[in-house]
């Protein structure tokens, strides 16, 4: 069995440093191949002495400097910039593309894979959220395989396990309530940043669990959803479950559901994406029924978690609507996190920002660009208005 | 799409009248071609009338004695006895045969059936319980397709969908508890036929019924699990689950675990029988988790529940001690609807036969008889000093 070369785009992050356990854990099956960095120079110098890659590539080549003497040490070749992500996303060599950067930069990249016909293990859902209509043509195209590695998207494509879509009666994406689940909407108004990242199951990034706060994150994993699975939205279902353990289910026109269950642990889905149709052997903490006793679920409630129903809306609405929801919510909850503006804003700012963008399509890649610009223009002047 | 040929051995019992509700629901694609009752002339006339079968199939020529010209009007061809069934189960024109009759009685006819490489819908356990060894090794000669019909191992033959053995970490069958999981040992002692046979979850037969209620069923179930999937019995745990709703799962090496869930209807396992790979829009209660509210789960408790824990004995076991444990209980389970033993009988009469049984591989089918017929002579004399 030949080793599988995988690059890594984003491998200083939550999902970069899991995947990159996961291939410490199976190096007869996986070589690092190139990795790829925002900024995080030091991880990514520690990550290339221990990994090895042929390539590393940060965003700015001046986050190199100082630096190169002991990159050349590890051995590998330097690249920067968007120029740097595409070579990486689309070399000849590469067999697995990990799409582990945060937030819309995430896009362009997992295009360059997928247009490359690669292998892609899909963890920056922004790349379907707003340009999911885009990636998913592209990769009937080229045939390109996308394999998600979200946990709840993952479980689905699990649950699925190649059953025709025609099939299904509906999708249910299970969703932890997040650290605010019982908070009333006053509660939230205020709340401090410490206890948003407080997420009770999971550990994850910042971005992404100010999203599981504000539930914005389960309504971007419903437009996820509604391309990864092209299903109609109507049969997109997001239930409350505050355990995590079981992470999603999908229910077929005969009655019966078929659930993904495990512990709250990135390196599942992750090692599936890597590894299918293989399943791993991997150390996980393994789900004990008798230590869970019980699982609970519950509907989710659309009042208190607005930006949930705007995802809905988004999922629904596609185009110029979904790409500034990201866009407005990407801006929105890095103001919060740097203190600018209240929790109980960022929902104001993207429902604001949605007020003002007109519904149209976006087929292409500069029609997603134009709009999400737009939407972080209007996005940027509103937190300036709201800042507290 | 032409019309599957569909036999049912055993038409007349839960199973069977299950099956023909979803015949009936989807006749452009079933068409019933024989069906066989033990000795329930009436209602196999009704079925007779309203599914024109080329057959019928009495186990014994005088039950029919009367009817002939009732079922000659129908328009069906009558075949009676052990030839009979075996004409039935292995008849050119069957594409599906369902083997759902009651107890080790139908072994022989799945026998016919495997042997005739039919695809059988398997609802009768005791085949592979007794002859498991026998049964998957001539399916695998013949590449007769064995497709359960218990929830539980459809739910595991769903969880699976293909998937290699060599990933199951652990196979779980979800157990109910049946109606006495809350009882004492003492309370169990003298429990009514009309408590046993009170399933909280299920309307199944009543020989199964008391069997849940022993939790005979869940060892027997184990056993079945052995066989059908072709693992370890270490690999195989049996979890409580009082409502029913989770109908198995697998857990993966990689820590996944895939759950079948569903209302508790057997619809929905037979029809995943008769349509594999498809899955029909069937009409049944859908699971609604907002009602369900909590799954609860628990451990077994083999103090209580002694035939479960002889069921896990004789799936290590297997051969002779297989064949006697299933005989045994049989007849006690007999005796005490007839309301000859107590319910607490039932499982002294088995461990009593146990105890007296040798250990015997049971390749053939002679030697599973020989074992059956044994057991069934000391289980017939225990009971017998054990009447209250």
């Amino acid at each position: 069995m030949s080793r599988k070369n995988i690059v890594i785009l984003g491998s200083t992050g939550s999902i970069g440093q899991n995947t990159l356990q996961v291939i410490e854990a199976f190096p007869e099956r996986f070589n690092v191949l190139g990795l790829a960095a925002a900024k995080n120079t030091e991880l990514l110098l520690e990550q290339a002495r221990k990994f090895r890659p042929k390539y590393c590539c940060l965003m700015f080549e001046e986050s190199f400097r100082g630096y190169e003497a002991q990159f050349k040490e590890t051995g590998c070749e330097l690249l920067w910039g968007k120029e740097g992500y595409k070579t990486l996303a689309s070399m000849n060599e590469a067999d697995i593309v990990v799409s582990s950067m945060v937030g819309a930069a995430g896009l362009i990249p997992t295009i360059s894979a997928v247009e490359a016909g690669k292998t892609v293990a899909l963890a920056n859902k922004e790349s379907l959220v707003i340009g999911g209509e885009l990636v998913m043509s592209i990769a009937k195209r080229t045939g390109a395989q996308i394999f998600p590695v979200d946990s709840e998207h993952s479980a689905v494509f699990q649950c699925l396990n190649g059953e025709d879509k025609a099939k299904i009666h509906n999708i249910i994406l299970t969703a932890s309530g997040g650290p605010f689940w019982d908070r009333s909407l006053e509660e939230m108004e205020n709340a401090r940043v410490e206890d948003a990242l407080n997420h009770p199951n999971w550990s994850m990034g910042a971005k992404i669990t100010v999203d599981s706060a504000t539930m914005m994150n389960k309504g971007l994993e419903v437009i996820e959803a509604r391309w990864l699975f092209d299903v109609d939205v109507e049969k997109i279902k997001v239930l409350i479950h505050r355990q995590s353990i079981v992470h999603s289910m999908v229910e077929f026109k005969d009655g019966a559901i078929m659930a993904q269950l495990g512990s709250p642990d990135m390196r599942i889905p992750i090692a599936y994406a890597l590894s299918w149709p293989e399943r791993l052997a991997l150390e996980v903490k393994r789900v004990s029924f008798t230590d869970i006793a019980r699982l609970t679920f519950e509907q989710p409630d659309f009042e208190r978690f607005p930006l949930l129903r705007l995802g809905y809306e988004a999922a629904k609405r596609g185009g110029s609507y979904s790409v500034a929801l990201n866009a407005a919510n990407e801006l929105a909850v890095e103001a919060y996190l740097a203190r600018r503006i209240r929790f109980g804003a960022i929902q104001k700012v993207v429902s604001g920002v949605l007020e003002k963008i007109e519904q149209r399509d976006c087929k292409s890649l500069d029609e997603i660009l134009y709009w999400d610009s737009l939407a972080r223009l209007y996005a940027e002047d509103m937190i300036g208005r709201t800042e507290s």
